[in-house]
Order: structure tokens, then sequence, then C-alpha cells
């Protein structure tokens, strides 16, 4: 029985992307103030107040952090460059369980400076997870691998199915999952036997939402508020549930010529609305 | 053994939408001129100067035909549009046919208007392509399938993978294969293993090139040139010539900002300097 969604904002958490206008507190004060119980968070809003205050913040207002965004990043400076990429994400990892958040969301990287070789990225990024693992574990923090959608194979995650981030989990065990977002996976001929395979190993950790326009203007900065696109993000939220996933739908709307360009507060409330119409 | 192709332009092919300024009859000129032996053909263009004309202008240059573009498009108006789809699929037939073209390239088509049922829209080009095929036999026309990148499975084409055309191929049986476009499927981590299933029911009917930009500013229009984005052309075409193609390398490349504002001579040119040298 898929969750109705339409009553309460029970389940609903906002990206801080969502409200980008706004730093770390205002995000906070603001999530809070529409009534919503959970966030998101980027980690440059989380530096920029800092790790200590931020948690502070996000339990005064006794918000849910759903995830941390992002770790990951492997390939950025090749395989010579893996060790320093490490210590960055154990950062994050240590900043993911300052804030209690529910995963670290992980998207792996594209493909290393001058390199043409996809095989060797998507090599890296499981040799960095292999790694990376033991340390999260440690700390109590999930790892979710995002597969991200193929046209960002290049420049930004070489892991690009979610059949691609199940056979990883399965091959590194315990502690890491995946993050579901409709954005990135909606196309995919495989998508509910990869959801289910995913739901069998309690694998999902977060589930985002947004939606796909046509057309769409930017490769990265031109996500859809739900409903305004072609993503049937009901039967993909019905997939997921089925699959056992029982937590938050997190709204993640990167776009830099519409909600980016109005006040953050319109774009709760509108996410807020589609939420409990159309999700 | 991959084919040497450094000597000569013996394996290279031109689709007109590489040299878009000129008409057909500028572009079998042209493309001869440059010592090239073969050409692909899009529909507009060939209806610009009429199937006869253009059939009698191939000839006269000796050119090969790699492919006509594009029949498919099936679901623009939903399943109620698909016996006007279809028309107009025979007439692609037929002229595919008329200038001996060694496939008709077939792109599937996007979401049916309003639709958000993208299951609904790969059922309406399974019907579609069955109901073509024996047609497209009778007429010796093979039907390519090519599976487009994600990116346009909303608008374009539902056909996403290698994958998903090679099993439309077996279950429609002879006379259809796929056009294998390294812009489409360089990221899939199923590449190797679905080329060389492609392979063995010798279903590998076109092979096109160009490459993936980083960045690429425009969904549609940004595609590189061989050799100046991030594609392993030539890793790609030792699969495709492993799994037994021999045919053309076709290179087509849609360039609004870049190559699409030079003089075609001077993309013919580069194409030939690129396919000797990267590809």
């Amino acid at each position: 029985m898929t969750r109705d969604l339409s009553k309460d904002n029970r389940f609903l958490s906002i990206n801080t992307a969502t409200v980008r206008a706004w730093d770390l507190k205002q995000a906070v004060e603001g999530i809070a103030r529409a009534g919503i119980p959970a966030l998101s968070v980027w980690r440059d809003k989380l530096q920029a107040v800092g790790v200590a205050e931020a948690a502070r913040l996000i339990r005064r207002h006794r918000l849910a952090v759903s995830g941390l965004c992002r770790g990951g990043m492997f390939t950025g400076e090749g395989r010579g460059g893996l060790a320093k990429a490490l210590e960055d994400n154990r950062r994050a990892v240590d900043e993911a369980a300052s804030i209690a958040a529910a995963c670290l969301v992980v998207v792996a990287g594209g493909l290393a400076p001058a390199s043409r070789d996809i095989a060797d990225a998507r090599q890296i990024v499981r040799e960095g997870l292999a790694e990376l693992l033991p340390y999260a574990r440690a700390a109590g923090v999930a790892l979710a691998i995002e597969p991200l959608h193929p046209m960002y194979a290049a420049d930004r995650a070489c892991i690009n199915t979610l059949a691609q981030a199940n056979e990883l989990c399965e091959a590194l065990g315990e502690g890491i999952g995946v993050a579901v977002d409709v954005y990135h996976v909606w196309w995919d001929p495989n998508l509910a036997n990869e959801i289910a395979r995913a739901g069998k190993g309690r694998r999902i950790l977060a589930f985002h939402i947004c939606d796909w326009l046509v057309p769409t203007t930017d490769l990265l900065l031109d996500r859809g508020m739900m409903g305004d696109g072609v993503i049937d993000i009901r039967a993909i939220r019905a997939l997921v549930e089925a699959a056992g996933y029982g937590g938050f739908c997190e709204v993640e709307i990167f776009s830099k010529n519409n909600w980016w360009k109005r006040p953050p507060e319109e774009a709760l409330a509108t996410a807020v609305e589609r939420y409990r119409t159309v999700c």
C-alpha cells in the first residue's frame, strides 16, 4: 500500500539546494516554519555556518536530516588523487554523523582528468568506496550511492544506473545503499527490477523528487517542480515503497532560471502543495 | 583485428547533418570532391531536392548511402496517431529503397503527448515496428533501431539502451537491427556485452561517430568533432568490429555553435583528419 501523502507533511524533506538563496540558518528556520519535518543539507551550507552550530540549529528546530550532500567525487584527480578524495570523504562522514544525517549521499565522480576510460573511473570509485566504508561503518553513517543520469557520466558520476549501484552495494556488504532520485532513473527500462533488488537488501536509503522538464534547457540546473514535467513520480514512489522504503521524500530542485529566481518561501509552498497532490 | 583507418577514407561516411548548410546536391558534390565514398541522408534534404533527382545525383557521384535518417517517431501523436506515423514510415522505407540506403535509421519517439507513461510509449514503438517490418522486408530495406541517449527519453526516443534495441530485434525477427552511435551509448556499463549480442545476430547495421563535449551546453545541438570530447571512439569501434561489423563509420555532428557556423568544407576536412587519427 503506497502511503497517503495528501494529508500532512510527515514524509516531506527539503534539500537546501531547493531554497538556495537561504543560508543554513534561514533554511532551517524557513523549513521548520513551513511545518516541514526534515531537510537535507549541502556541505557548503553546513561549513559556512559551522558544523557544531548547524547541529544545534537543526536540533533546536527538531528537524530530521534525510541526508548530507555529498561525498564521493573519487575520480576528480585520478587514481593518484584518491587518497586526498578519501580524506575529504572522511570529513563528510564526520559531518554527517554530527548532524545525525540518515545517510551520506555519494556521487561517484566522472572521468578522471584527460581520461576517456570510463571503466577505469568505475574501478577507482569501487576502490574508493571500499576504503571509505569501514570508516563510515565505525561512525554509524550509511553511505548512499546516488546513480546519476547518464548525461553526467563524463563530469559528475560514472555510476549511472541503479543496477551498477546495486552491484557495488552487493559486492561491498553492510553499511552502503542507494539514493533513488526520480530525475536520474525515471527513463531506466530496468527500474522496477532494480528498485526491488535494492529493497530486498534493505538498501534504499533516500528518495529524491523533482521533475524532468520538456524541453530541458540546461543539463544541470533546469530541474522542474514535481508536476511540471513528465516523470510519473507516484509510480516510482509506489515501487520504492513496495520495496520497503518508509523514509522521506526529499525535494531537490536545481533551477537556475525559475525557482532560484523566486523567493524560497514560494518554492517551499509550491513543493508542499505538489508533494500532497502529485507525488 | 580492428581496421586501420589511417591510410584512406574507404570506410568513412558523412551524415548530411554534419554539413548542414549544404543542400543535398551541394552535400553530394562536396563529399565526393573530398574523396569520401559514402553519405547518410536526412529526409528533409532528400525531399527538398526530390527523391528521383537525389537518387540520380548519388549514383552519378558513385556514393554509397550508409543510411536514411529517419523513420520511427511512432509515439508523436499517441497510440491513436500510430496509423499516421506508419504511413510516414512506409514513405521513408520507399525513400530508403530509392537511394539504396544500407538501412533506414529508426528513432523511436518519446512520450506520447501529455503522457508520463514511458512503458506505454515503449509498447507503442514495439507495435509500430512490428507493423512496419513486413513492409520494409518486402522493400528490401533493413530497419536500424538507434537507441538514443537517456536524456532524449522524454521527447525523442524511449529506446535508450542497446539492450532494449537488441531485445526488440530478437522479438521481431529478420530485417531489423541496430545503429550504434557512440554519442548515445558510450556511458553504458553493458556496452561490450550488448554490442557482442547485436553482432551475434548480425544486427549491427550502422556505426555513427562524433564526440561528447565537456561541458555540453545544449542537450541536442552541441555534439563534438571526434577527438574533441571524452568518448573512446576507437575502443567502441573495436567492439563493433569484433562483433562482425564491416560497414561505414558515419560522422553525424549536430553543432549549433561551432561546426554549423563554419564552412562545411572545414567540417569535412576536419572529419577526415580525425577519422584517420583518433577513430
